[in-house]
């Protein structure tokens, strides 16, 4: 056989990846088929929210800002100022007092995963993270030769601590949470965050290493009446944060984020350095000039949340409705119900033939769920009402066969 | 011994990097001590000249932009009207004709490099690169378990090609060419490529797999009167370029690029496929938005480059007064004088003596040789001339001692 001219594990990759290709393959027919109008896609978690007003007013300045060299090299960090500014919203989201020397500007929250896994993963360490899980964490962990190890959850999606330290070996350099939770919504509350850190002391203690607890959170803005997504740094000092502007700014396409780490983290003047390094070498060099200057100056803003919210109230009505059975979600704009039939992905199927569009839960680690995003129009939500009944109707008419 | 809680590896690179921190931390404290102004930094390769008016106008535009969408997530190759605009200047700087699927948009060259050695290499495949070479490559291939394997070039700094052909063993993946070359200036002319590309076509033959030819070439606009960058993909159909607007248009902070592959490259689609997925999974997801927008307008534009000559000129004077001996450079904005004793860490010591900054040619890979970026003031150049005078004759005389 001919040999194939790229990385062996990057053809293993897109192999494996293959059937969410030909999913979205199939739904973008489906589109062409019956018209953009007639298909109610929420597979993509892409903001559609405007940004906020205050984005776009800095965002011109900034760009009519000719002052000598603002387009410039600059640390690999980020902007002195910038990173100051961000200190400032991080100690109101934690409760802990970093300066800017604690903050890493990123391209976005993936570039902060990758910088964070890179600096502190040796060959096999292992990262344990909740199921259900954003898919890219496996690529994010195998960049750098270490291991993802997922562990379950409670069945309300909140964090199984019981399970978490089963999980702990040797090997684990670090605990992964998402909170507000891609896909499932859920935000892990203070008093589970406080047990997973008494977790993490103790066993920081007994193994004698330190296992970092990691915050992927660029959902913590986005929380729906009567939740608040707790402190972490103010719980555990081995704590990194990443996050991007991405969903509270509706940005995703600028790559603007950062890393933030307590300010009495363990090896701290190492570990920064390594994220320093890490941000370079990766190639990221540093996080987009003019983009850092904008976020600095609306890190506190966000899109109307309360639009999201009546979507979610509209979108758990009709899924109620339909029968479908799921855990309400807190944050972010994502559904996770479980699937009337065991296979998700052959509910997916039906969905698809009723114009519907869906992920199925094991692009997340979890069959027998699927994801539904709501960054849609209400209309589209509306619209999908008789599909969800029918696809049901239909999945369980099989079961009864 | 108390347990490191960053990767081994990241320790080790950090500290054997440190002599160039110390370099730049004493250049640091010389500026305190005596004075900016009273420094002559030659050792950062920071474009100082504006942007063209032209990306100035461009980018006020595009940041007033509100359609929707404009800042949202995107195929991770990048906009497709941004990347056919893009096609059009690789083939009139490759004479082969790319469509703008064969174009990645990426965060600078950096990014780059770093998706190109994901997609391709096998752990321990090697990358040959003559030298002297960016120090940065060997970060970029240990990331992705690649082996840099430097080759030496002639003693004018042009390709060597039977170096090169020695170099080749069954685990060579990619030849990577640097032109105009950091640090040495150099442009590899047109019969060296042909040269350089027979040579690889009868190695694939050879040995039965893909040599890539990898072409990193952000200075390939700045060129000096009478020299050319002589077009790669017309001679060898295995070649992948990437480059950035760095240097074009003075903003490397903004970090923009592309990867463009020849349109008959081997297995063209999984190249590209694994290219899209290097761009997703290590964290770019895609290039900035915005920046992309602003640059398909202006990719042919650049700083005004007689600038850098005039002073290239006048540089050359004030090196050969001062009794330094080098090949003049053709591009990019670097001298790499030869250092008149063995041990050019001592001289560029000796320099900083006399306020000025250099880089040692340890740091690109051949020692001997030290760095002068001359992205700064005519004025700084001309106020550099006694120091070299003084540091030259204070190196010469240990040599006689």
């Amino acid at each position: 056989m001919e040999k194939i001219s790229i990385a062996d594990k990057m053809v293993n990759f897109m192999e494996s990846a293959s059937w969410i290709r030909k999913m979205f393959e199939e739904g973008a027919r489906l589109k062409k088929e019956y018209g953009q109008d007639k298909v109610c896609d929420f597979s993509l978690g892409n903001p559609d929210l405007s940004p906020p007003e205050a984005f776009q007013e800095t965002l011109e300045k900034a760009a009519a800002d000719r002052s000598p060299g603002v387009h410039s090299y600059m640390p690999n960090a980020g902007l002195p100022g910038v990173r100051d500014k961000i200190a400032i919203q991080v100690a109101k989201d934690h409760e802990v007092e970093p300066g800017g020397d604690e903050i890493i500007m990123t391209c976005g929250a993936a570039g902060g995963l990758n910088i964070i896994f890179k600096a502190i993963l040796n060959p096999g360490e292992e990262v344990i993270v909740p199921r259900p899980f954003f898919v890219e964490y496996h690529f994010y962990t195998d960049n750098h030769q270490g291991r993802l190890v997922p562990v379950d959850c409670n069945d309300d999606f909140s964090l199984d601590i019981s399970a978490i330290a089963e999980a702990v070996t040797d090997r684990t350099k670090a605990v992964l949470i998402n909170s507000p939770n891609n896909p499932s919504g859920a935000i892990y509350d203070e008093k589970s965050i406080e047990e997973l850190a008494r977790l993490l002391e103790r066993m920081d203690k007994e193994k004698g290493q330190t296992i970092f607890l990691i915050s992927d959170e660029p959902y913590r803005k986005l929380v729906f009446s009567g939740y608040h997504v707790p402190p972490l740094m103010k719980h555990y000092k081995n704590t990194i944060v990443t996050t991007s502007f991405s969903k509270d700014l509706s940005i995703p396409g600028e790559r603007i984020g950062y890393v933030a780490v307590h300010p009495e983290v363990h090896h701290k003047a190492l570990l920064l350095g390594a994220l320093n390094l890490a941000n370079r070498i990766l190639g990221f060099v540093n996080a987009p000039a003019l983009m850092q200057r904008v976020v600095a100056e609306v890190a506190s803003q966000k899109v109307d949340t309360s639009i999201y919210e009546r979507r979610r109230d509209l979108f758990a009505e009709i899924l109620t409705r339909a029968g479908l059975s799921f855990t309400l979600p807190q944050g972010a704009f994502y559904f996770f119900p479980k699937s009337p039939i065991e296979d998700e992905t052959k509910f997916v199927r039906t969905l698809q033939n009723e114009l519907i569009l869906a992920v199925p839960g094991s692009g997340f680690g979890l069959p027998g769920y699927f994801r539904l995003a709501f960054c849609v129009d209400d209309e589209v939500i509306k619209r999908s009402e008789d599909g969800f009944k029918k696809a049901v109707e239909k999945s369980l008419s099989w079961t009864r066969a």
